[in-house]
């Protein structure tokens, strides 16, 4: 739309920043004025933010890490069960969502989850069972394993996984292949449909899916991720156009394979029942893009921004394994029928890898429709995206937003652009029940919180103080 | 996109209408200024614009014809051979794009396609014999058949076609399977490879269509096509979207069937391999909506616009099967590789029933990756969608669009107000080579004649002087 178009359409807006008389000035005149609410850094982050400036290491730091982080050119390759490829995996380790995290501090829907997932393996036969069991299993984060999962983000060792690799590199990552929606165990539902399910995941999907990408081979992550933006996706809570971009890769390979042919038919209904089915593939994608931008001693680039459900934690690039933490925040958003903001519990996932690629919060402008899930309006959902390259390294030079006459979107997040900016990386997510066993509550939008990247800059800072 | 963002972001821009001075004053303190060329009617035309205004029943008449294209409910039910099906097709009948032709006025596709449909009927062996037995051919629209087709809209005896029906009603209409893009019939070419697939798509493509139809059912055309427009489709020349949620209902029927597994899994990967396979579809479910609307006494609602690569022809509703022509228009638009205007035919085809029903054109807010096929910007993509507005009579009650927030898309032109506004309906497509057998050349866009709506128009206040 050009500016004149927009101007007769609309009432004109005003935006003050700073002392608040501007703005009353222009309230006082009858007109909108929208106050935002930046103020400047406490002095302590301002001194941080000079001293990273200073040691003049972090433009090439994040140019080499956000490079790094672009390079890669993740493929779907197999399907496998986790205790046989996933790094680390014991018999009685679980790995959840976001970071570390004991039995105790468990929210709601990740304890639902781990109950799930340990009547599913068979150490509990009820929940009752399965949380008194709870303290003794081996509880650890799935990004420490080249793993990620959606809200709780549970894989335990019967799990299938997709194994998707790096074409143009060496990485591998990990991810569980998605349940749908409503009553499942990632919102920490596990009542007997959600078990059953998971069982024949292992049972009928898994398998096949072997056989179909055996028969196929990879599938290119970052032409179906390009397209599907073309396609109305965020790739995170909007994968429509991706689920069925995959399921066309698939087709061929379900039709001619020699599983029983229920199988291949029951199968290609599942994934065609469940748009958001490509949405843990999008997310190991991005693990193997953070894992190669890790470790770039001086850069500030956001390689994992998660959440377990009680900490929002994230991790740059020039502190390594080290994770930044902060309460979760509580998701804004949409509720399904019957429920309201009482029954959600705070941000949960690590599905918040799609918006540190360049994806979900970011790519919003490429995705309209999906206010319908996560509230808001079209025009909010441009605009979130247009405040992202304010925070970010790149434009990045193959996922496109048409409707910004194909400009990439804004991916790598720099945490000191954060910092001095104020303005918060925006996530767009689903909303579990706080209780355990309710499932999916809603959808919405979350900022990340400031306080997380404020310590990243400090120990960025402190790094450049001791080299 | 708020005003003020809009506002900061570009130049300002100002649009000067009628006489130049204000144009030039305001260009002359070095505005940037657009005139727009819109001039009042000439005085005969204004005169027929009051006596249809005067007679007073044109608003009731379009309510009711807008209120039965729009009730309409079309669904893709069958495949069967045109000749089996199609009303009135005997054995040398072959159906054309647009309106009444004789084989001297043919343009070079028109020719091109005939003398390909004629070598595949078996009725000439060679191109020049073809074009000999072409005067004793019998030519007849379409449109007058109850079918569509795209470019040179051949249909031949033994073409299979698809049959759509009307799921809230009585009607039935037809169209040929999608053959793809470049050397392709509906293009004008007519090379061995052109023939052979024709025969594929005889013995392998329908036969395997026929049984899908049959075992799965109807595919609902209205829940498609909406979902479609959610994910970047305008349904006319970017259809990606569509094809591949049509793959995802044909897609289980293709995996548990009769025919031989070798042919179900050719049928996948040729639809998969041609993303404009839906456009066919999408113009048979919007035969039925004009068919439904058509014989309105009194109503202007354009029931037809359509190209035969000679003459542009529409018809209005309360003037039934009158023609009102005009020399079909060149399109301005994107060149394949090494050709260019000089090799363009005038515009072709029936595929502007799109734009007839509220698509291509007219939904171009909802597709602004199409800009990359057809030209542009995704911004005049967005104005066009909002000029149209102006032309038509209602907004769609389930084709939206995401980016005017929901906004249902412009549908049903109303030749008066094309007239009285100026503003010509917008239509996405095609570009065939003027030469026979060439094929396709690009795609762009195109203005329907003015002179096709004045007559109807016109047409239509003789009409209500007769009464």
């Amino acid at each position: 739309m050009s500016a004149l178009d927009d101007l007769l359409a609309g009432e004109p807006a005003v935006a003050a920043v700073g002392t608040g008389f501007l703005a009353d000035a222009i309230s006082a005149q009858g007109a909108v004025v929208q106050s935002a609410d930046w103020r400047p850094p406490p002095d302590d982050v301002v001194a941080a933010l000079d001293t990273i400036t200073a040691a003049g290491r972090a433009r090439v730091a994040n140019r080499e890490a956000i490079g790094r982080m672009l390079a890669v050119r993740p493929a779907i390759v197999a399907v496998a069960v986790a205790r046989d490829v996933v790094p680390d995996m014991g018999e009685r380790t679980f790995l959840h969502a976001g970071p570390p995290l004991t039995w105790d501090r468990c929210s709601g829907p990740m304890k639902g989850a781990l109950i799930g997932a340990m009547i599913y393996e068979g150490l509990a036969d009820t929940p009752e069972e399965a949380e008194r069991l709870g303290p003794e299993i081996d509880l650890s984060p799935c990004h420490h394993h080249r793993a990620v999962g959606p809200m709780a983000g549970v894989v335990s060792p019967s799990m299938p996984v997709a194994i998707l690799t790096d074409s143009a590199g060496e990485g591998r990552s990990y991810t569980t292949l998605n349940e749908g929606l409503g009553k499942v165990l990632r919102y920490g539902a596990f009542a007997p449909e959600v078990i059953d399910r998971l069982r024949w995941m292992e049972a009928v999907l898994a398998p096949v899916l072997r056989g179909v990408f055996e028969r196929r081979g990879p599938v290119d992550m970052v032409t179906l991720i390009s397209q599907a933006l073309q396609m109305g996706d965020d790739g995170h809570n909007r994968n429509r156009a991706g689920t069925s971009l995959l399921l066309r890769q698939l087709g061929p390979a379900l039709i001619d394979g020699d599983e029983p042919v229920a199988e291949r038919f029951e199968v290609f209904r599942f994934i065609d029942g469940n748009d958001h089915f490509l949405l843990n593939l999008v997310m190991a994608a991005g693990k193997l893009q953070v894992d190669a931008a890790a470790g770039v001693p001086g850069s500030g680039l956001v390689t994992t921004m998660a959440r377990n459900g009680t900490d929002f934690g994230i991790r740059v690039s020039g502190t390594g394994e080290r994770w930044f933490t902060a309460p979760a925040p509580v998701v804004e958003g949409l509720y399904l029928g019957g429920f309201t903001a009482e029954d959600a519990n705070p941000d949960i996932g690590d599905s918040a890898i799609t918006e540190t690629v360049g994806l979900g919060g970011f790519a919003m402008a490429a995705s309209p429709a999906i206010v319908g899930f996560v509230g808001g309006t079209a025009a909010g959902a441009v605009r979130r995206t247009l405040e992202m390259y304010e925070i970010t390294l790149a434009e990045h030079p193959d996922f496109k937003v048409p409707f910004l006459e194909s400009r990439g979107t804004p991916v790598g997040i720099d945490a000191a652009r954060v910092v001095r900016t104020g303005v918060a990386p925006i996530i767009n997510t689903g909303i579990a029940g706080k209780e355990p066993g309710v499932g999916m509550v809603g959808a919405g939008m979350v900022q990340a919180p400031m306080s997380c990247f404020i310590q990243a800059v400090q120990a960025l800072a402190d790094e450049e103080v001791e080299t």
